[in-house]
C-alpha cells in the first residue's frame, strides 16, 4: 500500500510536502491564522506498517519556541486511546520524527489531542449530572459556543443528604473559576479538566462534596474551540492570542475572553486557576501573578498554601522550576492571572504542564500523558480545598 | 438562563429564525450544496431545563422527502450516549416538535449522529487488530481520506489456531464488500456497521471464522465524510448524489464513487451491501436489482436466501415491505446495486433501515435505535454466510 | 518463597501428597462422596514465579472417564479471568501437568471453573430485570437453594412497547426449559448459561423478542449446587448422579430433581436442553432421546431441526460426531432427555460440550473456553426459535 | 410464590424460626461458634416482591454490641451491587427490618457483604501486577489460606521508568503493613483494602510512585478467612478473637496472628494500620496505642500527623469522636496495635469505620458504603506519605 498523510480533522495540522518515499518523508506546520505561531501538529499516516518512517518537519525552526524541540519526544498512537512517544531529535532548524509503525495507521501529534467531540460528550456527560449546568455565554467568531459549566452542592444536597443546605450558607459559597486551552495547542490542559471534572461529579467522594459546602465552581473546559478545532497553536480564529486580551477583550477579536470575563464580573471571584502547557520546561508548576503590585499579603499566603498542599496530594507537581518572576509593579495586565488577581484581590493562576515530561519522574513510554494530566487535574481539589476558606 | 441554539459541529445543522420564546423557537433546516435536497437536521439547545420548548421547522415542506415527517418522532439525548424520541407532528408544511427538558442541553437530530471523530476512532480501532488492515484509497474534495477496511483470517489463522490456510485456499475466498453512508443523513447505515465491524474483530465468534474461511471482506464504512460533517441529507462537497454516480464517477464530481469502484474493479466483487436509511417506510428490507435485465439466476435465488437468512437471524428484519420492483430492464444503472449486479454478476443489494420505527417491533421510547442498527449489522453476518457459497 | 498448594475454596479439589519439590509435585484428585467418581481437579500454586512445576495426579487412571485424559490440556489461570491450557500428557496412569507460571499464584483446574458465588451474583442480575423471575423450588442436602429463574415477555410488552400481548396469545405460549450442572464438574454447562441468560436480558436483541412472543422460559443454571461447591465431578452431596434420577426421584435422594420435575408437571413441557460437558469427545453435539420408543415423529423432525439451526448459527457445533445412538426402546429413562422425550412428548436433548477443544476449530491457547461455551449458549436461542413452532 | 429465606452461601448467616407470613418473619443470628458473639447476619429472601416484609430478629438483645442496634438500619441489595438501607428500628430487644421488596429476589446484611470469591479475585488480580507478589504464610484452622501481598516498586522501576532504584536506597524502605478483617464481620474492611489496593496498582498515580520510594508494602486483606467465610461476626474458626491474640498467638488457636506477626518480627516494621467497624460510632476515627508505656515521642507525633493528614485527604474521616484512651501503662497488650507499637517501638494503629453512617456526612440512601470504604483506603496513602519520613 502507498503511503498517506492526513490531517483533514479535528485539530489536524499537517502540509505534506513530499510523501513519496517512507525513507524521507517532508512536511511542514501550518501556522495559525496571522502567520505569528507555529507548533502544533497532528496527523495521520497509513500505508506504512513495518515501514522505517524518517519525518521531517521542515520549519520547525520557525516555531513559537524552538527551545521546546529540545529533548522532545513526538507522541504516536495506534489505537487513538494510548499515545506513546517516539524517536525524535532536533538538528540544523529540522525536527526529526523516526518510527516503524507496526499497524497499517499510525497517528502523530505534539501531544494526545483532545478533540471538539470529545470536549462535546464531557459537557453533555456533566450536565446530565444533577449536580451540574451547563450555560452558554455567547458565540466564538467561528460560531461555536463558549460553554461554561456550573457546579454547586444543590443537586447534592437534594438527593443524597437528608441536610439541604441553607440559603445563607449558599449565599457565602465562594466563586471559584477553572478555565482551559486559551492557547488551543495545550491539549493536556483539556485533559486536566477531564480528571478534575470526573472527580468532581463523583457522588461518593468526600472531599469535593466538603468543597461544594464553601465554594461554587465554575468551568470552562474550552476557552478557544476555534483554534482548537483549527490545529492552532496559540490564538483564536482571528490570530488573537487569548492570554494577551484580559485588559480589553472585545466581541470583535476576543469574545472568548470578553465573555468569561463579563461572567466574572457579575458573579465576583476569589479563585481562578489557568491551565496551560509549557513547551520548553519539563515540569508542572505554577506562574502567580508576582509583578502585581496590589495584591493582598492573604493571597499572596494562599498561593503558597495551594502549592504546598498541590505537591502534597500529587508530587507530579513541583516548586522548584518556573518562569523568573516578574518585578512588583511590572505585571503583563492583558493576561489572565494578573488581570483576574488585581481585578478581584483574588488568588488567580496560571498552571503549567510539560509537553515533554515531569524530569522528577520520566515514564520512558508515554512522557507527560492523559493520564497524569487527569490525575493532577483530580488533585486540584485537595489543592483548592486547603486554601478555600482563606480566600 | 438565555435560550441558546447551535449547530456549529460535526454533522451539525439547523438555521435559527427566533430562539428568543421557548414556545415559539422558529428553525429551518440548511439544504445541502446545490440547495436540492434538505432533511437531515441535528442541533443543540441549552438554557432549557424545564422550559416547555415548542420548535418549528418551518421549511420541512421543502424536504427531500415530505412524506418522511407523517408519524416521524425526532430524537433527542441529554449524554449524547442515549437517543430517545419526542413528540413531534407534520402540520400545514411545518414540523412541530415539542419537548420540555429535564436537563439544561439538550441535543435533537433527524436520527442519532454518528461523528466522523467515532468513525475515525473506530478505524483506529479496528486497525489496531490483526485481522484487519486499513487502506485510504484517495482523497475527497474537502481532503478527507476514503478509508477501506480489508478483514480476513490470516491474522486469526496465526495467532489463534494451530492451522494456517493453504495459499489455494486463500486464493479462492470471495471479495464481499460493505459500503455505507453514500446519503450522509443515514447515520443509521454507520451504527450499522459498527455493530457489524464490532463483531467480525471478536475473536471468539465462530460464525466469523467460519466466514473468514470463505471471504475477504472489504468495508467503507463512510463513503462520504464531506456530506457527513456539513450536516448534508444526500450529497457531497460539490452536491452529487453518490448513489447516482456509479455508472461513471469521476474524481471531479465524485472521486468516493471512483475510488471504490476501481478497487473493486482490482479484486473482483461477489457480493456488496450497501446500507441505506429511508425516510418514509418504517421497516428494515432489501432492494435488489431487480431490473438489471442479465443478472444470472443464482444470483436471483441467492438474494432470497440471503433474505430469508437476515429474517431468521434477525426478526427486526422483513420482507413484505419495501420499494416496488424495477421493470426488468429498467434498472438505474448509476445506482450502486445495479451496477454492481451487471459489472461483476454478483449479488449486490441495497439494505434500507427506517428513520422511524420498525412497526412490526414498535419501541415507544427509542424507536428505531443505534442499539437495534447495530445488531442488524451484526446480523448480516449469518446472512452472508448462508450465501457465501453460492455466489 | 516456598511452594504453597490451596483448595479450600468454592470447587477446588486436590490431596497434596507431597508438595516439597517444583520438580516432582505429587497430587491427587479427592473422590465424589462415595467413592465413585473422580476427574475434576481445581487449586491454587503459590510461592512458584520461574519455576518450572511438574505436577503428577497420580489417581489419574481411577477418573471416572480415562479416555478423558488423552489429548487433553489442563486450563491455568494467573487473574481468574483468562484460563489458557498448558503442557499436559497421561502416561502409565498418571496425569502430567508442566507448567513454569510468569506469577507468583497460579489457578490449574480440569475447566475454567464458575464459583456459586458468579452463580449468585448472575441470579440477582438476571432477577433485577423486570421482564426475569427468581423463584426458588426448595433446598438441596447441604441445604442451598433449588433457584428456577423465569422469563416471559410481559415486563417487556409493559415497558418497552405499545403493545401488550393479550391473555389469550399468552396462554398460548410454550414452556421451555433449559438445565445445566447436572454434573457438577461440567462448568462449561455454566458458562454455556450464562451467555444465553445474557443474551435473553439483552432489551435490543430482535431474536429474544420474537421468541418471547412464542414461549415463557424456564432456567435452572445449576442443578446441582452442593456437588458444585464440593468440587465434585458427578453427584450431590449424597453421591447420587442426578441425570440417574429422573424416573423416580426422592426428596432424600435427589431432592433436585424431584423439584425441578415436579414444576414441569405443573407447567407442562414443550422443549428441554440439559446442557452438559463430555470428557472424552473433542466435539459439541446433541444427544437425543433416540431409544424412546413412543416418540412423535414431528418432534424427531424437531430435533433434527433444532441441530441444524444451530449448526448454522454456530460452526462450533456439530451432528458429525456423537454418542452412539440407543436403540429403539432401549432408552435409559432415568435420564432426563429420555424421561421428559417420553413424558411430555416433548422436544428434550442434552448438548455436549467439550472439556478439551472443538477438534473442527482449534484455539491452541484456550482450548474449548468460557467465551465460546457463552456464544454457544447465545446461539441456542436462534436453535429454539427454529423450532418453537413446531413443538 | 411462596417466601423462603436462604443462608448456605459465603457470609450467610441466620436462623429462620418462621418463614410462613410476610408479615411476621422470625428470624434470629446465629452465633460465632463458642456461642460468646452474634451480630452478623446476611441472607436472601425470595418469592417476596411487592410483599411488605416484616422481619424480626429475635435474639438481638444477646449481641455483642447492643448499642450497635440503636439507629442502625440494615443493608439490602437486589443485585448484590448496590446496597441500600431500609427501615430498621430496635426494640424490646428486638431487631424489626421492614421493606417491602420491589424484585422477587433480595438480600440483606448487617453491611454490604465482602466474599471469599471476591477476596481471592482480588488477589489474582494483584498478583497479575508486576509489582506486587503473593505469598501464603500458612494456613488457618480449616484449612485455608493466609495470604499476603507484598507491594514495591521495583517492577515499576523497570518497566515505566529510566531510573532503578539503587540498591542501597531499596533497602532503607520502611516496612508497611496494612491489614483487615481480624474481625470478621467488619466487611467494611476489606472495602477499605480493596480501594487501597486499586490504587497501590495504579501505574499512574504520582503519590503511590513517591511512596513506594520511601516504602515497601505488606499487606493481609483478610486475616480470618475461615471466621469471613462462616458468617462469624468476631472469631475464627475455633472461637478465637484474633484482636486479643498478638501477645501470644499460637498455631493451635490462632494461627492467622501466629503467622502474620512472624512475618513482622522477620522484616521488621515502621508502621502498621488494623483496619476494623465500630458497631456503635457512626464515625471513622483512629485509635492509638495511648495505654503504651514506651511509645516513642515521635511516634506520638507522627499519629498526630496521620490523623490530620487522613482528614484533610478525607473528610469522612474525624478526630473528635473516638474510644476513650487509655491511660498509660494500662495498654492491652494482646491487641494488635498495642502490641506492634510497643514491639517495635513502630507507628501502629486500628482505624474503625461506622456500621451506620458518618454522622458528619449523612448519605440517606446507602449510609457508610462500599464506596466510601474505597474511597477511605486510597485516602490512606496520603497519610502514610504524610508520616513515611517521620517513622
Amino acid at each position: 500500500m502507498r503511503i498517506h498523510i492526513s490531517s483533514t480533522f479535528d485539530s489536524g495540522n499537517i502540509i505534506v510536502r513530499d510523501a513519496s518515499t517512507a525513507g524521507n518523508l517532508s512536511l511542514a506546520i501550518r501556522p495559525d491564522v496571522g502567520n505569528k505561531h507555529l507548533q502544533w501538529f497532528h496527523y495521520r499516516v497509513t500505508g506504512c506498517r513495518g515501514e522505517a518512517l524518517s519525518m521531517r518537519i521542515g520549519n520547525a525552526k520557525e516555531a513559537s519556541y524552538p527551545d521546546g524541540w529540545n529533548n522532545y519526544r513526538a507522541c504516536a498512537s495506534y489505537d487513538r486511546q494510548e499515545w506513546f512517544r517516539v524517536t525524535t531529535s532536533y538538528r540544523d532548524g529540522v525536527l526529526h520524527i523516526d518510527h516503524t509503525p507496526e499497524r497499517d495507521s499510525v497517528y502523530y501529534a505534539y501531544f494526545a489531542p483532545y478533540s471538539l467531540q470529545r470536549h462535546y460528550d464531557m459537557l453533555a456527560r456533566c450536565s446530565s449530572h444533577g449536580r451540574c449546568q451547563l450555560q452558554v455565554l455567547g458565540s466564538t467568531i467561528d460560531g461555536r459556543t463558549v460553554d461554561m459549566l456550573h457546579i454547586s452542592a444543590n443537586g447534592w444536597d437534594m438527593s443524597r443528604t437528608g441536610q439541604t443546605t441553607p440559603a445563607a450558607a449558599r449565599e457565602e459559597r465562594k466563586h471559584c473559576y477553572f478555565i482551559a486551552r486559551q492557547h488551543p495547542g495545550e491539549s493536556m490542559a483539556s485533559w486536566f479538566m477531564e480528571g478534575l471534572l470526573t472527580r468532581l461529579l463523583n457522588d461518593d467522594d468526600p472531599l469535593v462534596r466538603a468543597l461544594l459546602q464553601r465554594a461554587v465552581l465554575h468551568l470552562v473546559p474550552n476557552m478557544n474551540p476555534d483554534g482548537s478545532f483549527r490545529g492552532h497553536l496559540r490564538t483564536n480564529a482571528v490570530g488573537a492570542n487569548l492570554n494577551r486580551e484580559w485588559h480589553e477583550p472585545s466581541m470583535d477579536k476576543s469574545p472568548e475572553v470578553y465573555l468569561v470575563r463579563q461572567h466574572m464580573d457579575q458573579t465576583g471571584l476569589r479563585f481562578c486557576l489557568d491551565v496551560h502547557g509549557d513547551e520548553a520546561l519539563p515540569y508542572n508548576f505554577i506562574a502567580g501573578a508576582d509583578g502585581v503590585i496590589d495584591l493582598p499579603e492573604h493571597i499572596r499566603q494562599a498561593r503558597h498554601q495551594f502549592v504546598a498542599a498541590l505537591m502534597r496530594a500529587n508530587p507530579d507537581f513541583q516548586s522548584k522550576y518556573g518562569y523568573p518572576k516578574a518585578a512588583l509593579g511590572k505585571a503583563n495586565m492583558s493576561m489572565a492571572t494578573n488581570q483576574l488577581s488585581h481585578r478581584f484581590q483574588a488568588l488567580a493562576m496560571t498552571l503549567e504542564q510539560p509537553f515533554k515530561d515531569n524530569q522528577n519522574a520520566i515514564d520512558e513510554r508515554h512522557g507527560w500523558s492523559p493520564a497524569r494530566c487527569q490525575q493532577l487535574g483530580a488533585s486540584s481539589v485537595d489543592a483548592l480545598m486547603a486554601v478555600v476558606d482563606n480566600i
